[in-house]
């Protein structure tokens, strides 16, 4: 491990938290809030921190996979610390790991949290709570590779450690355009949606955070309703931009790029779009008597299964009320969850297809042991490693899931919050089913669990792999 | 498909299913029940029926995978069918249904029964239950193999797909020879259980239809109670045996061999009983609270846990009404089950093994992506075509595990109990938790849900992948 460069990268990272911080600042500053010295206060730290701490240059450039995993996991732990302090020292958190706990709920664009009373907070708080989501959703370093003139090899590995899904999706040859794009176009689509809703009458307030959680499909709200008091129309706009940051961003290159044709057979988004529509049809039936008629009912669901499909969180209706074969779709949705490439968590609909890919595979191959069959996946042969990797990736998911689940169930709620508390923060959704339904928050686990479930949303967002390597001693061995 | 072949194996299987109805006959002469001559009928007609269908010799002796996956999932479909006459015919059961489910149950070594009071039954049909149990535990074409002089290549195609586990493990070149041993075996266990159950002074009635149950980790008791009547030296037995018949029996044909130091560091075994061990300490610490004394506690719990982590469903006490972490610690021993190469479902210990080490060998693969490092099991190297096929037999695992709790939660059962009902069918336990616990019954469900129970059963028993190919057209193209 060469530690002199992660410790140089750590301070690039603390030098963008006080960028990042400034913001709340501003929005303290218009709100005359006394919170906003706490986040003046902790701006000024990481700046003098990460200032300090750069001004040694790293010993070597030496930059592999192990210092890529261990910049990009240390970095996202390093912002939550951080973030947390002003949440903290504005006094509206009961404790450091609550405050904790909300900040990595933020940054992974969970949305899960420790508050039953959201408009109590300060709005440079709940405006920080958003802006966590739309930093967290296309990830810091890559937006250090955008902006700075990083040297050397690394931009690949960080990339690879930081961007969901089984492969890393390079839009251009050059990493740090590719960065730059997928932000140049993160930044558009966001826009777009803060305006539309100011045009249907939301505040400037409202758009901005609200459209800083749909975009990192992260699922903080402002309201204690989450998004159940606003407009149709609002909430109809909220559900089209969740479902478009689901969407691979591939797919929005190809669309700048004019290439129309590829842009409409991307095979990840239409299998992608087809189970929202399969889902939305399914519960629609299930639940249409509890609503006033079949188009309410098809707005209400339609939010809710773009809201746990792409691990936003937001909700418009209590759906831990509803029938349970409309809660357990939804449980798979928060499985499944959006496409690779995207702002959104959970398994990441082209692994699934992958998956669904290979066991249809083995069944031919039981019949047929001499027929050799590879599997396509976007009109490209899957290589060996991919399947490996994405196999592998599954029985470490399920091997975190029931890891975790276990250590939570010490704090004895019933199997359902637990099952699904797991699913809601290793998915990067926000609310589960009983307990943590969308009307009821994570205040009712102990701290321990809470840790616990800290855990998850970190691996959750960085795909497992980087924080299980923490634990392993062979990234730390000096070389 | 080469149908003669398979038509011929299924009346070679009506045949063996004849004789083994004959048993329940002598029972019902022993102790006078009418039910008798509902066996004597169905036995007389599978007589019939496999006698007059077999007279025509097949067209042609080739017999591949697929010929080898039909015939066994085909005959144990025509096993339960038959099978769930005499239970239907002698009147003790609501429905055809019901008595279909009784026999998957039981001939898949679930246990999961459909009624509330089993005292109520004739003996005869307790003793069929529990020996579907003992014949279901080895495999119906295991013993084919053992006893007929079948010619050909085809033994092993049947074997693969009968015998539960990773690999196939031949004990002996022949595979005609394996399937004796085995069965040597499991007979001598069976009756060394017998024996010590009679000295403990049961009757002869309850040593057998326990010992079949045991053998088998299958789950029917004659008593409503489960175990929980007999005395503490019968439990204790009945706690030793179940862990015994779910080692793999590769362990006791060394022994057999005297080789016994292999048999001592057998690996499956030590992981097995290191679980199990682990298992006993952690829930007897959660629940010593609610019993008389400390070995009060473990004793329930070494049951609790054998029965869970084997397979067998018998139960002394309600773990449904312990705590939610030792709840939860049996719903994980669910999934693990026992070794293969045993009567046991699940997993399996090597398959849950080998993906532990495979994720392990995967982070290590992400630091030093160019050491190649392969994965050591029994102290062999697993190859490429095992680790391939171990994973996607999780992922069909979790496949059919959704689509199983998505298809019975319109029943509109709580969370809870659907989620441990498949658990329970398709890793052949019997008990779940909620609704389905060990004091309650599958009656709650409609029949379409039974029906995919069943599926789940069947489908867990010949591990995935025969009960899959009945789907798929290409098996049953001619050739």
């Amino acid at each position: 491990m060469n530690y002199s460069i992660i410790r140089y990268l750590l301070c690039r990272v603390l030098e963008f938290q006080a960028m990042f911080l400034a913001l709340p600042c501003i929005a303290a500053l218009i709100y005359r809030e006394k919170a906003g010295w706490a986040y003046a206060a902790v701006l000024a730290l990481c700046l003098l921190a990460g200032t300090l701490g750069k001004m040694k240059k790293p010993k070597s450039n030496v930059f592999y996979a192990r210092e890529g995993f261990a910049a990009v996991s240390l970095s996202w732990i390093v912002l939550s610390l951080t973030g947390a302090l002003p949440l903290f020292l504005s006094g509206e958190f009961p404790s450091y790991t609550d405050a904790l706990f909300e900040t990595i709920s933020g940054l992974t664009t969970t949305g899960a949290s420790i508050l039953g009373d959201v408009e109590a907070l300060s709005r440079c708080n709940l405006f920080w709570r958003s802006f966590t989501h739309w930093i967290g959703g296309m990830g810091v370093l890559v937006l250090i590779m955008a902006i700075l003139p990083l040297a050397g090899g690394y931009n690949m590995y960080l990339m690879r450690a930081e961007s969901p899904g089984p492969t890393v999706g390079k839009l251009v040859p050059r990493v740090k355009n590719t960065a730059r794009n997928l932000y140049k176009m993160y930044i558009v689509l966001t826009i777009i949606e803060i305006a539309l809703l100011l045009i249907t009458g939301m505040s400037v307030f409202e758009s901005m955070t609200l459209s800083f959680g749909t975009a990192g499909t992260g699922g903080f709200g402002v309201l204690n309703d989450s998004i159940g008091s606003y407009s149709m129309i609002s909430q109809g706009i909220i559900t089209i931009f969740m479902i478009l940051f689901g969407i691979n961003f591939n797919v929005y290159y190809l669309l700048w790029q004019k290439k129309f044709l590829p842009a409409l057979h991307h095979e990840e988004m239409r299998y992608y779009l087809g189970i929202i529509l399969g889902a939305v049809l399914m519960i629609t039936i299930n639940v249409r008597g509890s609503f006033r008629s079949v188009f309410d009912a098809f707005h209400h669901v339609a939010f809710q299964v773009a809201s746990i499909i792409t691990t936003t969180g937001y909700s418009t209706a209590d759906f831990n009320q509803w029938p349970e074969f409309s809660r357990f779709v939804l449980v798979l949705l928060m499985f499944i969850g959006a496409c690779a490439g995207s702002t959104g968590g959970g398994i990441k609909v082209s692994r699934v297809v992958i998956m669904l890919k290979l066991v249809k595979n083995e069944l031919s191959y039981l019949i047929h042991p001499k027929r050799v069959r590879q599997i396509h996946f976007e009109k490209h042969v899957v290589n060996k490693d991919v399947l490996r990797s994405i196999s592998v990736f599954f029985i470490a998911y399920a091997i975190i899931y029931g890891a975790s689940v276990l250590l939570i169930s010490l704090d004895e709620l019933d199997f359902t919050t637990n099952f699904t508390a797991v699913a809601a923060t290793l998915n990067n959704i926000g609310p589960g089913l009983g307990q943590v339904g969308p009307a009821e928050n994570f205040s009712v686990y102990s701290q321990p669990a809470k840790y616990v479930l800290m855990f998850d949303m970190l691996a959750g967002r960085l795909e497992l792999f980087p924080m299980l390597l923490l634990f392993a001693p062979s990234t730390w061995k000096r070389r």
